[in-house]
């Protein structure tokens, strides 16, 4: 164990986009592990989509604390432990927070972590909150029927790169928007997709006329705005909208306008429905068991995009929100 | 029989509110009854504000066609019959047009009507399309539970005055959303309403959240628009808004804007769907007995705004937009 425990603090709250200039470097010390606890050990820390609503001061799910370390998925080794059930040297996931050492309860923790089912930062990603959205989302909310034609924001992503392969295994024609032609490529050769339109190029509205010429039945949102408009309008009847994310949108203060909806929802019987994936824990062990036996059969497909180094945090998560990520953005702490 | 037939020819589309503009009078002859088909003397006409949606020359789930009488749902007796299951003297209720006779198929035909069992016109109404879009939003969007806050727009219309009782009875917290103080009265008085505000004089956000302390379950939403925008964002989590009309936007060309949902559809999990009843005739025989029953037992009260005569019927509609409404608005040709 070290002296110190490295940390990054929150030090404001934003409405806009995270930027290294909200988080600052501090030493703390290590604390004592007290009865009920465990100390950990962060070997991966998780920079994720949801952390910016996390960091605005106006009502959320969730939000994190300033002069805290960033609220944050995370995955270690219990180096010291009071708490029934938990043994030195077990692996283990849930809200341990940007830093090197973390001093849980039984609350913060998610669950147990196996090395030997996958690498153990898989739980942050294909087999954590990631995974789990994707399939959560897709069987309760979309629940697409073979033949279907279903289409992904944020194809490459996170969860994108997943929904698109339990999918395809679905029997549906998978379309997916993504915002380069490396991930254009990507998404079509690795995680599962028919097509793929880059959004930052193609004219939008004619792009998905060509690669969903029946429509679309289910559209699987991670971002929200403009896009989803165009999505709206090619939507067939009957349509399931999951909003998981809303990424386009920098910001909801002052709430940005957009054209009206609802005459769409109401002559299409769509539905549109929201998505956090906390809310549905009730469905994790199931969900779980199904991602794990797909990858231990090489059926799914997961990529990480791995920074080194505590310090390197708030960087990869301004890059998440530029786009840059392909796949996973994880932190590596342990060697 | 009278020897002419006279009609109401839609003459032109319109994006906006209909007018008696877009109508003119004209005779034609009574029809010859063809095969398979019946012959029709109308006693009421219904005016609906869908009828608004059918007028538009943009796409929609029906629509009316020019120089043709007013598309819009009739009860009449059969006069006579070339149809198998038909006899004169028969009640029938179906989509026979703004016209004194109509000269229609099995398609055009919803169902028979008992005059035992009710007026003949609640087939337009609480028997009718209102009190099925009631029932079955309620049942299958809705599914409010005991003690849960339903909210409804329109509330002493001829669907929302049906949404309060029928809730009501389900143990719920009912509020409901009219536009002057006779219908806030009648709201409460008659139509089982816990309580309503008139939004055109009440501080909406404010009213909301005196009326609904404990936030809202459930909306049904018979207008849209900026209503609908305040209504958002006083949903509970999990909150579930069915989309049955959207009477407060005039117009859907240009699409109007408005501020963006789906950061509230997100992080409180909303369900925003649509209803068209005219796709859930499956629904219907179970909805009507449940309806009949009720209105048998005294437990469903209905109010009808009468017209006098076909060249009513543009004005009845015009009135139905105004607002100036209490109850079904219908058209009556026959003593």
């Amino acid at each position: 164990m070290g002296t110190s425990n490295k940390q990054l603090l929150l030090i404001s709250y934003t409405n806009g986009l995270p930027t290294p200039d909200h988080f600052t470097l501090a030493d703390a010390a290590v604390p004592n592990c007290n009865d009920n606890c465990i100390l950990v050990r962060n070997h991966y820390l998780s920079a994720d989509p949801a952390q910016k609503g996390w960091m605005t001061d106006v009502a959320n799910y969730a939000r994190a604390e300033l002069g805290e370390p960033m609220k944050a998925l995370a995955v270690g080794e219990v180096i010291e432990s009071r708490l029934e059930g938990f043994a030195v040297g077990d692996f283990v996931t849930g809200w341990f927070g940007w830093q090197e050492y973390a001093h849980v309860n039984l609350e913060q923790i998610i669950r147990k972590v196996d090395p030997a089912q996958a690498p153990v930062q898989t739980s942050l990603g294909v087999l954590g909150i990631n995974g789990l959205t994707a399939y959560i989302a897709l069987e309760d909310i979309l629940a697409p029927r073979a033949g279907e034609t279903l289409l992904v924001s944020s194809a490459a992503g996170a969860v994108g790169s997943i929904v698109g392969q339990l999918a395809r295994a679905k029997g549906c024609n998978v379309v997916g928007l993504t915002g380069s032609e490396e991930k254009v490529r990507l998404a079509r050769e690795e995680f599962g997709y028919h097509g793929a339109i880059n959004y930052k190029t193609a004219d939008l509205a004619s792009a998905l006329k060509a690669a969903c010429p029946e429509g679309i039945d289910a559209y699987f949102d991670n971002v929200g705005g403009g896009i989803a408009d165009t999505v709206f309008e090619n939507m067939n009847a009957r349509g399931r909208i999951a909003q998981v994310g809303t990424a386009s949108v920098a910001s909801w203060d002052p709430v940005p306008v957009g054209p009206r909806r609802e005459r769409q929802v109401l002559v299409k019987e769509l539905r549109h429905q929201g998505f956090v994936i906390f809310n549905h824990e009730h469905r994790f062990e199931q969900a779980l068991q199904a991602l794990a036996a797909m990858i231990q059969r090489g059926q799914l497909r997961y990529r990480e995009e791995i920074y080194e180094g505590l310090e390197q945090a708030p960087l990869a998560l301004e890059k998440l929100y530029a786009g840059d990520n392909l796949g996973k953005t994880l932190i590596k702490l342990v060697e």
